[in-house]
C-alpha cells in the first residue's frame, strides 16, 4: 500500500510499504477515506534529522473498518470510524479517568510496527478502546469536520477546559493556526461571554470571527498584551488559551491572563521551561493543558458536529489525495494552506 | 516606638522608629501582641543588597486596636485581630472574587510609610477590608495558632487548594518547613487520602507525622521522585504541594505528581521559569498557585483552631521579644529553629 513517510526536515515522500494488517487479536485494519496534515507534523518538518529508514507519519484519520481482530467487540468491519491521534485501551485507570492520552497501554501512530494516518490503511491497536463509529454514510458533507474530532477540534475544547472557560468568563484565544480557532468553537460552545482572537493573518483571523471571536488583536508580544488588557478594563482575560507553543506566545498568555486565571496550554512547548513564573506566581495563574485526550471527548462533541451546531471541518482549506500530501507539508509550511486534507 | 529593620544580607536590626500613627481615615493602628519571622524574610537575610535606610521587617502579627480612622467601621479599639500578611480593600473585583493578594487597592507591609509587623505597633491601611477580629481574649493559649492564620496556615491551606487536595486524592508535601507542615494539616483538615512529606530533618518530620502525614521520604530529587512512585503503585500523586521554591524542588514536586495531578505552588521562585515543561506538559499536570490570599480564608479556618482540630502553632518552636529578632532570624537561617515567635 501507499503511505507517507518523512526522512528528514523538508523531506517527504509517498512510497510502497507493507500493506496493514492484524498483529493482536485487539487490533482492526481501518482503510483511511480522510486524513489530514496536522500542526505538529510540521516541528519535524523543521527540524528532523536526516534518517535513512524515514519516520511514518499521520495521526488524524477516519477510514472503514476492514478487518478485526478475535478480541474486538465494539466495532466491525464495515464501520465508518473516526480515529483519535493517540491509540489507547479504554480499560487503564487513566482511560476510566478520561486521561487517555496517558494511558498505560497507548501508544502513538507512525511508532514502530504501526502505521501512520497518512496513507491507505492503518493497523490501529487496542480497536475497542481507541476507535468511535461514526452514524453516518462514508459520502456525508460532514467529513471535514467530523475528521477534526481526531484532533484539532479535541485540542481545542482541550485548550478552553484547560482555561476553565465557561459562561460569563472573558476569553483570549493566542493563535490563529487551525487549532486556535477551535478553540474559539470551543469556547463559544461552552459560553464564554466574550472571545477574544490574537493573530494577524486575516484570512485565519476572519474565520476566526464566523467561528464566533467578538474581537482580533493582530498586535504580537507586550502590544498584544496591552490592547487586551485595555479590551478587559485593564484586568486581563480570564481564561486564555495558548495555541502555538514558542515561549513568546506562552509568555504573551501570561501576560493576558487576568490575576487568578488561568492559561490552558495546548501548543507543544519548545525548550525544557515554562517561561514568565514571577508573573504567573504572583498573579496566581492556573496553567494547565497537555496533549488532548481526544478519545474523551469525541462522544460529546459529535452531536453538536451532526446537527450542524459547529464546523470546525472549515479550517480545511485544501484537499488532495496522497501524491499531493508532500506538496500540502510545504503549503502548511509555508503558510499558504491553513490544514490540509487528504482522501488517499 | 522599637521595631525591626534589615540593613542587608545577615544584618538585622531593632531600632527606635516613629510611632504608628493613622494616616488615612480608613487606617487602624494595632499594637502588636505576637509577631513571627516569615520563610519569606530569609530571603532578603540572603540575599539583600545593603541598604543604608533599612527596610522595616515582619507581615504576621496579632494585636490589639488602638485607635482607627474615622471610616473604619468593623474594628474597634480594644478589639484583638489577626492580620492577614497583605493589606487589601475587601471590596474591589479582586477581593470580591476572593484573591486579596491581588486587591487593586492592597500592598505590603514595609512599603514606604506602612510599617513593618515585626515591632511594637502597625499602621494597618484599609483596616476595614484586611483586619480579623478574634473572639479570645489576648492571653489565650490559642495565640501561636491564631499567628498562624496571618500567613503560614493560609499558605499552607492555599498550597493545597491550588493542588485540589479532596478526599479521595493521595497528596505528596514537598518541604518540610513550617508551610509545608501546615500543607500537611491542611491536607488532612481537606480529606485527602494519604499524605506523603518530603523532608529529612527528624524533628520536623516527626511533626509532620503528629500533623497527620502517613509516610516521610527523606530521599532527594530524583531519588525522592522513585520513592514517591513507588509509594504509589508507580502512579504518582494526585495532588503536589510545593512549599519551597527553588527549581530542584519544583522538579521534585512535578515528577512526583501522576498524570492529570495538580501541583500547587507556594515556594516562592527563584528564577524567570518553570522548570519541567515536557513532562508537566506530556502529563497534562495543572500547575497552580501562588501567594495566598489569606484575607479570604481566616474565616473559614478559624473555627477549626479555636475547636482545637488543628495546631498549626506547633510549628513555633521558639519565642523572643524584640531584642531577640536578630538572633531568631539567625536560628531559622541556620535550620536551629523551625519558625519563631515574637512577643514585644
Amino acid at each position: 500500500m501507499r503511505a507517507t513517510l518523512m526522512y528528514g526536515a523538508g523531506d517527504v515522500r509517498v512510497e510502497d510499504v507493507p500493506d496493514a494488517g492484524l498483529v493482536e487479536p485487539t487490533d482492526a485494519v481501518v482503510r483511511v477515506t480522510q486524513a489530514a496534515v496536522c500542526g505538529s507534523d510540521l516541528w519535524p518538518y523543521k527540524s528532523m534529522e536526516p534518517n535513512d529508514n524515514g519516520r511514518r507519519m499521520g495521526h488524524e484519520f477516519i477510514g472503514l473498518v476492514e478487518e478485526v481482530g478475535a478480541d474486538v467487540r465494539t466495532v466491525n468491519a464495515g464501520d465508518l470510524v473516526v480515529a483519535p491521534f493517540l491509540w489507547s485501551d479504554g480499560t487503564c485507570v487513566f482511560c476510566r479517568e478520561g486521561l487517555h492520552t496517558s494511558c498505560l497501554h497507548g501508544g502513538r501512530y507512525g511508532d514502530p510496527g504501526v502505521d501512520g494516518g497518512q496513507g491507505e490503511a492503518v493497523r490501529v491497536p487496542q480497536a475497542d478502546g481507541t476507535l468511535v463509529v461514526l452514524p453516518v454514510e462514508q459520502d456525508d458533507a460532514l467529513m471535514p469536520s467530523l475528521l477534526t474530532l481526531s484532533d484539532v477540534m479535541s485540542t481545542g475544547h482541550h485548550a478552553a477546559l484547560a482555561a476553565r472557560v465557561g459562561p460569563g468568563r472573558t476569553v483570549a484565544v493566542v493563535g490563529d493556526g487551525a487549532v486556535g480557532l477551535c478553540g474559539v468553537i470551543a469556547s463559544r460552545r461552552l459560553g464564554a461571554e466574550r472571545v477574544i482572537l490574537l493573530g494577524r493573518n486575516p484570512a485565519r483571523t476572519a474565520l476566526g470571527l464566523e467561528f464566533g471571536a467578538d474581537e482580533v488583536v493582530e498586535e504580537r508580544g507586550e502590544a498584544a498584551v496591552e490592547r487586551v488588557r485595555e479590551l478587559t478594563d485593564g484586568l486581563g482575560a480570564q481564561s486564555v488559551l495558548e495555541c502555538v507553543g514558542p515561549d513568546e506566545a506562552v509568555l504573551t498568555a501570561i501576560g493576558c491572563a487576568r490575576p487568578g486565571g488561568a492559561v490552558g496550554r495546548v501548543g507543544i512547548p519548545e525548550g525544557e521551561t515554562i517561561p514568565g513564573v514571577q508573573q504567573s506566581f504572583f498573579a496566581n495563574l492556573v496553567i494547565a493543558g497537555g496533549p488532548a485526550p481526544a478519545r474523551a471527548y469525541i462522544e460529546g462533541l459529535l452531536p453538536d458536529v451532526l446537527e450542524g451546531k459547529i464546523e470546525p471541518g472549515k479550517v480545511f482549506d485544501r484537499t488532495t489525495d496522497l501524491s499531493g500530501v508532500p506538496d500540502g507539508y510545504r503549503a502548511m509550511n509555508d503558510r499558504e494552506a491553513l490544514k490540509v486534507m487528504i482522501e488517499p
